[in-house]
């Protein structure tokens, strides 16, 4: 089928030449003319046929905001237009009240599969009325994987980038456990070949995953990556979620605790711990020091003489 | 080779099967005579040919301690004793001494596998000296999975258990990362398949996985989860990563959320939220309902009057 | 000084009330008309000298909006309006424009205190202009408790209730950490009495605190709070401190676990643990119940017979 | 009445010097010739009259066992021990049980009060026999503050420190819940004066206590606290209380939320995140960088051109 394809980077670019591939009609369009097929969206809107399909692939917020206005201007009654960026299930629901008072229908899709995707297809989670999802079926047939899975049409609007943001927190949880694992690992002078753990690993136990390959990967590259950082982004979708939760009422502690890390890992120095350093300062007086002296990991050792005194107590 | 399993329950039964089946002479004991080959320890010790090699296979904590101070008395210097039951990695530094006193080695093998093992194999993380797991080497290669993956030699003493301890402590997390997306998604409205969409993740997307597969074998049993209770048992080997991480002063918020998330799961009726709700009934007065009331979704509806008054505010 | 009072609750009833002794004149509307002093709120309006002043005192959301929108139509440019309930500090943000574009300030009020403030004052957190502040310093100067603290000014519009909001959800941390305690206290039979241990702390400890004594004074009226419900309500602060913390990437892991207990207590069964059970029992085979046998405390009391054998291992 | 008292640091001096004040006869012995009044530990006791009392003041661990079991040899059956330092409360039950062999009590002292103990009393928790406890009264009560509070025999031999332990794990989740509120209103631009805010919280609220004075305090030496690290250090006092709640299923998240940030706190760079980067980068390809310029805030801003493409989507 025909269809129109706006923001041609990595992902809508990939996209569409899969769609190519499985013999679709792509019209693309691009602020980058090197790689755009029109010179603008009117232009777009006048080369497909009604009952046009257009794929938005812009960044969310305030570009697929922009983008779906000027496409509610343009296009006619009948036709159909699909957000396939990460945008909020929220915003889905506005955007698609405002298309639907045009007579033009809105399509949410969570789309997974970064540069892969290409090759192995994308993983598709849908959101929209079921006359309009029947209509771009060719079109997530030839986006999808091979095989029965990757695909699924989750429910009204709003439903498929649900089901992508709640994807994205699971993904954040199970990154953590993984990684306080192998921080736990490394932690321990017992275990002394820690990425051969983990490669271990990947046949015959619960926790076999792609996940546990691409750490195993990670660590082929460099096996106690002691050439990054420890600092995280997070995209919007891992604060979505938990917001998502709070609104819902849905307890989510680990999840919560994945991105709270990443949060953590972008600070040069905690606040809230400059405070409980603070606060121990206050109530220990200023002996801060001998009362670490105390406390500390070896501080313990009697040595020849037994009795040393107790400088402090909280 | 020759080997001796003490414990031919699911586990050490299915071992044995599998090191049989592999060529492997196999002397069993188990306290139930129908399954043993020899009325007890002394016996077992006797039909092994020296360098012994002797596989417990009983459940951790006293019944392994007793099994391990029994063949110190029985076996001879040079022999080895395999623990692949799910000791705590400290216990086996203590026993590793105890038999190194009389010449015994000493190897600990975390063993992941389930029901599974006995035809897929099992996945073994090894802890000990390079010479006894030399010696050991056939009957590790015919207990694990075929491919290059599945084994490891983790470390010294120790270092067996405490890879597995570890790798269940992820579990958990990943684990609790599932099900609380599966919550989520189940509280919203929008998304009305939620079946199909954790179906639909196992091709393309980051968090597939066999747990993932699980879940949704689990979710075509029983779509909704209605016939189970929210109740989940801990192994000591989730306690165990948290007080090993505290030990070596490694934060471990989200396996630490799912081990306390089992931890509520048992409780009738949580005692920290009586007292949360003994002190929001001293600081609210007696007026709680009231507050409630003030606080509840859906009694800030104005009807006809837009102006009803507070009632209490803490 | 001359002020209206709208909404004449438990809050703003007493708060009328404690202006009243300060020898404020205060003019009172409620929707019950036995203790309104007006009919409606132009009436009140109308008995107001100009500039007026008009204290909001009834539920956040749609009753206060509906309020302000109603004064916004009777008030005059110059006048002032407080908004004293449990509004949220983007809501703020919001009336503050609406009343502006028609000349009238716009204060917001966080208020603490509950059924003691007539008696002893209410703590307020203020956010406006200087102007409109400085003027309704008389009513502060009556409703707060005597000494220097106990009121604030803390910054634009907004920051008065943002203030009242952070003050909650430290009240949540606080409230849960002593609820921890408690419980396990509880839970060791070391501890022979609880209740005196927590009132021994009144004196001389770290947590000495108002709330440490509402605890002690609960436990007085059930020593083991036998006749609670492990049940807690929460406000939206609690809820809104969560989502503005994960607005400004702030990790708040102590007060997020408060909320999250408190969601966990409302619900009969958790979602997610059963999730976490039905996986467990994929991953168990249907052998569960002998592999909670294995891992149960007691079990591995060995008797006469030293070595069960395994039944089951994740 | 007569005592000995071992260890004259800070702690143990004052403590002394307190008794001294009381009217009570102390023999002081400590390491540092200038302080102590005795030689050693056999001076100590041939100095105190039968039945004796001695209060050991020393550090936890090596040095309390080592004094102990010097006190053993030392003392006659029907002398009474103390224990007053930070010792585990299971450590306790093995030193009573050395010390009863030869027929001498020990009693456990939970103490706290830091610097300000001397002039204001010490908090005491005890555990022990009723026998000893009442022979040891007298000095109990000239310890303590003044009032009804500051003092609890709270049970058997352990209790004293496990009641210490919970206070000092409830003081944890305390303080963490303040510094976590104070970093929130740091990172709003709302609230323009956040020490005034939390000095005005120290009348009428529901957080008044006196780690919130302390707040106030440290806020009034430096306003931002820009002088510190966010750097904190933990007492064992904090584990022990998360290691006894996973030993008896007791869920504390906001404890161990407080202690796992002070683990995170002195962490040069998160190995966790480490790792959570690296996979980050495993998925996305090398295209890191754009993605992160994808989700990052701002970024959304259309500009002219309202279509930028997706560059990545995980």
């Amino acid at each position: 089928m025909q269809i129109g394809m706006i923001g041609l980077g990595k992902m809508g670019g990939n996209m569409a030449e899969r769609l190519r591939r499985a013999g679709h009609d792509v019209v693309g369009y691009d602020r980058d003319p090197k790689v755009s097929d029109v010179g603008g969206l009117s232009e777009l809107v006048e080369r497909l046929n009604t009952p046009r399909a257009v794929w938005v692939m812009v960044p969310a917020g305030d570009p697929t905001r922009a983008t779906l206005r000027e496409l509610g201007e343009l296009l006619s009654p009948g036709d159909v237009v699909v957000d396939g960026g990460n945008s909020h299930y929220l915003d889905d629901q506005k955007h698609a009240e405002e298309l639907a008072a045009k007579g033009i229908s809105f399509v949410d899709v969570g789309v997974s599969g970064g540069v892969w995707g290409l090759r192995n297809g994308y993983a598709l989670m849908v959101g929209g009325e079921a006359d309009a999802v029947t209509m771009l079926m060719p079109v997530f047939e030839a986006l999808k994987p091979e095989g029965e899975d990757g695909f699924v049409h989750a429910g009204k609007v709003g439903a498929g980038h649900f089901a992508k943001m709640v994807h994205n927190g699971i993904e954040y949880g199970v990154m953590q456990a993984f990684a306080e694992g192998w921080e736990l690992l490394e932690a321990t002078d017992l275990v002394t070949d820690v990425p051969a753990t983990f490669k271990s690993w990947r046949t015959g136990t619960v926790i076999r995953s792609w996940l546990l390959d691409l750490l195993v990967r990670a660590l082929e590259e460099d096996a106690d990556l002691s050439e990054l950082k420890g600092y995280a982004a997070d995209s919007g979708e891992g604060r979505w979620t938990v917001q998502a939760a709070v609104d819902h009422a849905v307890p989510l502690p680990a999840i919560t605790a994945a991105l709270y890390a990443r949060f953590a890992s972008r600070q040069e120095d905690s606040p809230a711990m400059k405070m409980v350093a603070a606060l121990r300062n206050q109530f220990g007086g200023h002996a801060v020091s001998s009362t670490e002296g105390q406390h500390a990991k070896g501080a313990d050792s009697p040595g020849a003489d037994v009795t040393p005194p107790v400088e402090a107590q909280g």
